[in-house]
């Protein structure tokens, strides 16, 4: 490890918002440089405390920024440290990325016990979700003891989101709950709690109607169904109990387990592929201007690269 | 390629939906031997009248699959061959899976002339996404000329659309223009046309107010925003002329060539990685307990793993 990368983890394991910042942008780097750093920074991360992790799900328009906000800031008055970072699979590609406008986590983003972090562009070992893994780990080692987990609305971040939280909150918007609001079962059952949003002004009624169908339609499922009003900071005590007794109830050794265990294997696969692809770029070059031009069907390109590649190493 | 595999084949190209339906679920199957057929039935396939490939996209409550339904049937009458796919990539993992309940499409549904398949749970090379390419290409073989492929909201589905598609619909709801919907930038800024549905009824003048804010936000961009009504089965025509207008001037074959190329990579990778990751079953074992029993970093068993198989391999 580099003097400079030693300074910066003796920095960080301080408590240091700067270091912690450089830090998760050396992993997020592209440079072969950069990321023999950011895997030994991640390696010398010593034991510590294990964080709660909650991801945080919901559709467009339901409100999890301001969620988030009003949460993190109840918890820093309970003396806790809030790191907040997000999780969107296609911002690499898209460009896009969440928590971007800053302005949407004002009561966050002043307090010196938070911290918050936008999607990442890019991702050392495991990718754009990998480089989360990563980020919050860094967090913990910089004294965060809660990560909050902001993921897009519905789709494959849910998906990865489960390899990096240990609890699930799915935000739910009031006054849709006759057709479940277009949420896809699945990702519905995978949530470790439902969380009924904007329960203020004219939606009161509205979200308790909200909350009696979601109540209905999980008859299997922990019924207990959270009110609150973000805007209002209202209904976050009666969650974080609840919250607390659910997570209490978990092995959450045992989860740390399985994610490391996860992002092992998502991350040799793509270093192995990165290599092998590498290894045959003359043989892909070939075979994408042979497709290209017409030459070729693309399965016929498969198999025979295939065959090339198996041969080869004798797979 | 066996006498059935041929037997299907044979019906497929005579546009028999009963063999279309058996060819799909040939490719979804994860038996090796059906694989193998799988893949010797697309590489047969002849070349045919390229389809239109149209993939449709937009938060959930947008109403896509009642737009599909519409426009589809408006196509039918048009005397046109219309195919409706579905893109979920976490349909295989949730087990979710849109376009599941047949009756959203109750007018295409009952049409001759159409052809409705949900996502597929898994997929032959290029997992769920893949499937949802090569099930394209059977509905091509089988004489569709119109693929409409629906995508769940917001997230990871829509870059793999591009992937899939010559040109991507992104249906706007009424009355949220000023927020943009919490539409991600990059999804909007991806689609080739923005249409606002729900232009009926008590909307009507919200739809219009819509139209005319995204087209202020979208100032670079095709300012032309079709409004529909799919309930109403209003604006279709004048929608088809703008799609049509727009897709003559794209060029469809190099669109073909680019999705060959993307496939074949894809599905080569995925291959390589599962011979590679089956040769070396035992290690991945061994390191996935030492990271479970806490006797190593998942850090350390990448490190492992890595130098192994590079050594293995001499990459």
């Amino acid at each position: 490890m580099e003097t400079k990368t030693r300074t910066l983890l003796e920095k960080l394991l301080t408590g240091n918002r700067i270091a912690l910042g450089q830090a998760i942008t050396l992993i997020e780097s592209k440079s072969p440089a950069d990321q023999v750093e950011a895997r030994k920074l991640i390696s010398h991360l010593p034991p510590v405390k294990q964080a709660w992790r909650l991801a945080v799900s919901g559709a467009p328009g339901v409100g999890k920024s301001t969620f988030i906000d009003s949460l993190g800031s109840f918890l820093i008055r309970r003396h806790h440290k809030v790191a907040v970072l997000a999780i969107d699979p296609s911002s690499g590609l898209s460009g896009g990325s969440i928590l971007g406008d800053k302005t949407r986590m004002l009561g966050l983003g002043r307090s010196p016990d938070a911290f918050v972090r936008p999607s990442p562009a890019g991702g050392l070992l495991g990718g754009v979700a990998g480089a989360t893994y990563e980020a919050s780990l860094l967090c913990e080692a910089a004294g965060y003891d809660i990560i909050l987990i902001e993921t897009v609305g519905v789709g494959q971040s849910e998906v990865t989101a489960q390899h990096l939280a240990d609890f699930f909150i799915l935000l739910i918007q009031p006054g849709s709950g006759d057709d479940l609001q277009g949420l896809k079962k699945g990702i519905a059952e995978q949530a470790d709690l439902l969380v009924v949003n904007k329960w203020d002004a004219d939606l009161i009624s509205e979200a308790e109607r909200t909350k009696a169908a979601f109540q209905l339609a999980r008859p299997n499922k922990n019924r207990e169904i959270p009110l609150v009003s973000s805007i209002e900071q209202k209904g976050f005590e009666h969650l974080w109990q609840v919250i607390i007794r659910q997570i209490s109830q978990l092995d959450l050794i045992e989860k740390k387990n399985n994610r490391q265990v996860f992002w092992f294997l998502e991350s040799t696969r793509r270093l192995v592929l990165a290599c092998i692809m590498e290894a045959h770029t003359d043989l892909f070059k070939r075979l994408e201007d042979e497709i290209r031009n017409e030459n070729m069907h693309y399965t016929a390109a498969i198999e025979e690269a295939m065959e090339i590649i198996c041969h080869h190493y004798k797979l």
